[in-house]
């Protein structure tokens, strides 16, 4: 059940990256949504490698094919599997490195949770195993988009030390986040990011960054206290994704240096309903949105495989130099922007519908304005 | 089913600040462990309210008792309730505030969600919620230590701006962090900051903090791939408490500013295991852990309930100055620290059971070193 | 996790025969539903030993409390803790059978799962963890009564080789059903019943018999294929009670032996929705509510306990002769029918709930009639 | 999640009867375990349409295909995908029937439920579904085999009226009950319900029939009180499955007609640990395994599909005579049998795993014998 996410909106995701595919099972999509291939491939694109010369160099055309779920274009309220087949698996890149756990990767840590591990290409902990999220999230995003007005944009904020800035959370578009290969819509900041990805792609190395993300027209009282409240679900959903060592909302681990008296968000009539004269919250209060933009921010580490030679040791403890071969990416964040959408989407289609049932079932008493 | 966490050791919570009682539900708890109120309670002591001039004047003996799941001092392997009765009860504190919802305080997102709310203190947002987990937790890190000789220490980090140095996660111990009621083991810091509490206090302003924690002796192999990663559910844990706005593991953001060639944990002998050289990833790979230190931080943000007076509205949209009365903590970090710890230790204990059978039931390979 | 039951709304129970307390908490009541105990405690009162001469002696007034989640005398939406208090503990009684297996119950399983076991009165595996259940289900009842207008009437359809006949399934009420302690709405099979019961009594002996079960008012379209069928989760529920060993919906094992042209229910008009000509299928079809009358029937055993000697072993594998001591019931149908309402009315609040989100998610169809 | 059973070995499917490909997704298989489609299709292939006169025509090779989480024939520990593609799609033959829901079938409550259906071949509900739990059950039974020595055989006990006689449950084999096409391994018996079901099909009716089934070499201790205890989980296992309508374990329902003194199972000593002298308990007492065979019965309707002319109503409350064309079985039993088998699997090994971690995390105290 590790491989499964959701209550009501529930996933189901499977595949290594060099068996014969990967992909997902939706269970609980509610039935009559058109929903057709081409609504899903879009974000697979955007995830999928070799997309600039920024990314892996691994050609695979991911395409999604819908096995189950739909009829005449339509979803059944059946479970949904999206499967995207893995045509181009080259195992023997990997063979050199079959008794040398990789510093920093998971070849270690699956070898001794499960006395085995993939042969190759990082098995279950590789990144394509986000190709289900990614699937089943395009799917999460029609759903609320469509019936909430709720959208969903991330963008990367920083590469190593460059920042991006003046940025408008409110009004950011993902074509304008997708202007440029490295996803940054800064321009100043995306042309500095790209030239460091590529020189670090020359040097063997790899380096970290940040994406953000913001949503937006979210309704007040979606989250689940205690243990599910909102930024506890976006915070595990983050953490979930490969390669991730931070997650922060609102003003995050800042909050932290703050007083209550700055910290704190007033309240303030808008036209009808309370909102907040700042968001300093980021949109959620005690685990459930008020009804202001989500905003968050999510740490990457430098991807683990790097080409520069280290000294470790082998699965028998023997002093080696490991110079990595194979396909591999020098930044990981420009990718990770879908991921991250993805995976706010799936949390926050899965709160809408845990919600639902409260809105008939409730005796309501008074509400704010 | 949002107030319950974990999969084979799990926890149901109850209670609100101002109704019988608080406490929580174990289901999964091994049987045949000495168990007894004088076990748990002292996690309880620490986290409970009026320890110290520097937190909320609320006085709350916070016993525990023992209803169910025990006979003869040991656990029966049945559900077990700890209840904590709620003695001082005054909810006349909060009456002026019935008709303001307090910024940066859930009384307007709960309105939202239920359509009532708590007329008083907070209601299921209120910290006094974590009389479950801190119980629950002390239960599961006494299970922890005697059967994996594993131990959890949290402490205050950070308090506003003034942040700890010198402290060594691989040594530290919970009298150290005691001796301070800021439980900041930095004692030149923690007087720095016990000032600025007081100061703070005085003011009728607030601040926040960081609880930084260690978990050590963690066998490799625990976490489960793919949401369930350890790192995952330990951020969702995290998030899950009050007040909290981010949560990091090993290098975390800093990560993010970080080269490939920096961040790596070359792996090394260590006597017959292999081991990390340095330990940048905080002891977690891929979503297991490798064998090494855990090490997190988790930022709360100052309390939102502060005296200063604030310009908001009410729940009908009129303009109001709020000033808060009732009783609060300028600073929550220090009753954070048992909360962080008791959190860390039900999602140790819940990993560690659901990895067990694979010892048994699986085909073993080759095993490192 | 094994002591908790439904996805929406929630119940984990707890509490052993002779521990300080058994109760439930309800995770997931929707907020603003006038509660008070005196909802409750009726439902209770019929589960009770002590009701009348039929029953054991053991004498628990069983008086609930409700310890959180309401205020006001209205619900929250946070979890309800329902407690009530062990006063009649006598572990003396049960004392000499402590290495004794008692014959077909659960003192050897549970030793064996656990390691240890409750010394007395059967611990867990005692029918006094049902009030959980049932006051629970007393929750759900009220709201699905008032939400739905649906309506649960549970009753003893057969004591031994006694059967009831002549009842209604379609005007039955609980009046009637409680009209004799035997809880048979047919007279002459009551009186008959009730003779056999202190006959048994009498002679040491028990005998088993069978619940059957009327759920009224059930709009179509609840239940959730493939696992949670509603027929499946009624099965669950059904065979969760100590001392069931069989489960049928509509015609059951009877429709075993049938043909299709004999059992197949054909549709009709009724007056603007769809109906069927009969009901031999019971109220669901593909594990959905089809709108008719859903009938089931539980059967239960005869109480292990009794005081007739019988030629068993000890733990230790050395022959013995046990003659049960302490209080038993000779019959439990007639305190298991308002625990079988309970648990249908806690598989009905859940499906009832899961289905809510469709009504406003879907892009609807056409609809029969 | 209602397409999702287990906790640890926790099965998702997938399918309808004409899109594409059925299947299921197996989260928690231990790794290392050889495992190769030809391990799977066996079972399979018992439960595919078109092994003889006596099934559906509709000729599916059901060939499976494992997509992930195997690697050099043995399982990763990770997410398997089990695929079968559906070939033989005939969607015309249920044309004509697009309007009219068929009587004792699930048209009507799956069209009330989601708002659509699949236009043919009952979808979700049809019986093509039960591919994906024979596929997870077929890996369940090898690890079960492998690891416990465990056992399942079921078989035909009823066609109608017919009833198998002097077979006995502790000897019998998978061989025997497959001698015959009907699956009943009392030969007289098996030649009259073939004979019977051969002649409703010529007559375009159907007959329902119960499927018996024995789990062997069961280590006592599986099973989780209070919901989840064995013979619950078992009941809703079996209900999940297309067409049944009845579950009873050990005396089942005939066990209501006993006294405590004939139903009773007193110990013995078998040669070093506790057994008992009599099973009429069927192996499980409070929920938990006790060491003897399991004996269960599942009840089958006939089924809903037949050629006979039926009067009932269109969806639009119109009077239609419908007379079913396409392919159907006179009666679902035959090829139950491996389906009951599965589930039974899927039960156990989800049992057994979780029990796991008890036997080291426990304080063992006294055991029996």
């Amino acid at each position: 059940m590790s491989s499964s996410f959701g209550t009501l909106f529930r996933i189901s995701t499977f595949g290594e990256s060099h068996c014969k595919g990967v992909g997902v099972v939706i269970d609980g999509c509610p039935a009559g949504l058109p929903l057709g291939e081409e609504d899903i491939q879009p974000q697979l694109d955007r995830r999928r490698p070799g997309q600039s010369s920024l990314t892996t160099d691994r050609a695979e055309a991911d395409r999604v094919t819908i096995i189950s779920g739909t009829e005449n274009g339509r979803t059944l309220g059946t479970p949904i599997l999206l499967e995207v087949a893995n045509r181009d698996q080259r195992p023997g890149d990997y063979g050199a490195m079959a008794d040398i756990p990789r510093p920093s990767h998971a070849d270690f840590t699956y070898q001794m949770k499960y006395g085995v591990r993939a042969s190759s290409g990082g098995g279950r902990s590789s990144a394509r195993e986000t190709i289900g999220s990614v699937a089943a999230g395009a799917v999460a995003r029609i759903l609320l988009r469509q019936k909430l007005g709720l959208d969903i944009v991330a963008w990367v904020s920083s590469v190593g030390t460059i920042d991006a800035s003046g940025v408008d959370p409110a009004a950011l578009t993902e074509a304008e986040v997708d202007r440029s290969p490295i996803r940054c819509p800064d321009p100043g900041a995306a042309e500095r990011m790209r030239r460091l990805v590529a020189d670090l792609k020359q040097a063997g190395d790899s380096v970290g960054g940040i994406v953000s993300c913001v949503i937006r027209n979210v309704p007040p009282g979606l989250g689940e206290p205690t243990y599910d409240k909102l930024e506890a679900r976006l915070a595990q959903a983050m953490l979930a994704i490969p390669a991730t060592k931070g997650f922060e909302i609102g003003a995050g681990f800042a909050a932290a240096r703050m007083r209550g008296s700055q910290h704190n968000d007033p309240f303030v009539n808008k036209g009808g309903r309370l909102g907040t004269v700042t968001n300093t919250s980021g949109g959620i209060q005690g685990g459930i949105s008020n009804g202001e933009p989500i905003l968050f921010r999510v740490a990457f580490k430098p991807p683990a495989t790097i080409a520069l030679p280290q000294q470790t040791v082998d699965f028998a403890g023997n002093p080696v130099i490991l110079a990595a071969e194979g396909r591999h990416d020098p930044c990981v964040v420009p990718r990770a922007v879908p991921i991250v959408e993805a995976m706010a989407a799936l949390v926050m289609i899965d709160m809408a519908l845990r919600q639902e049932y409260r809105k008939t079932w409730q005796w309501s008493g008074e509400q704010g304005v």
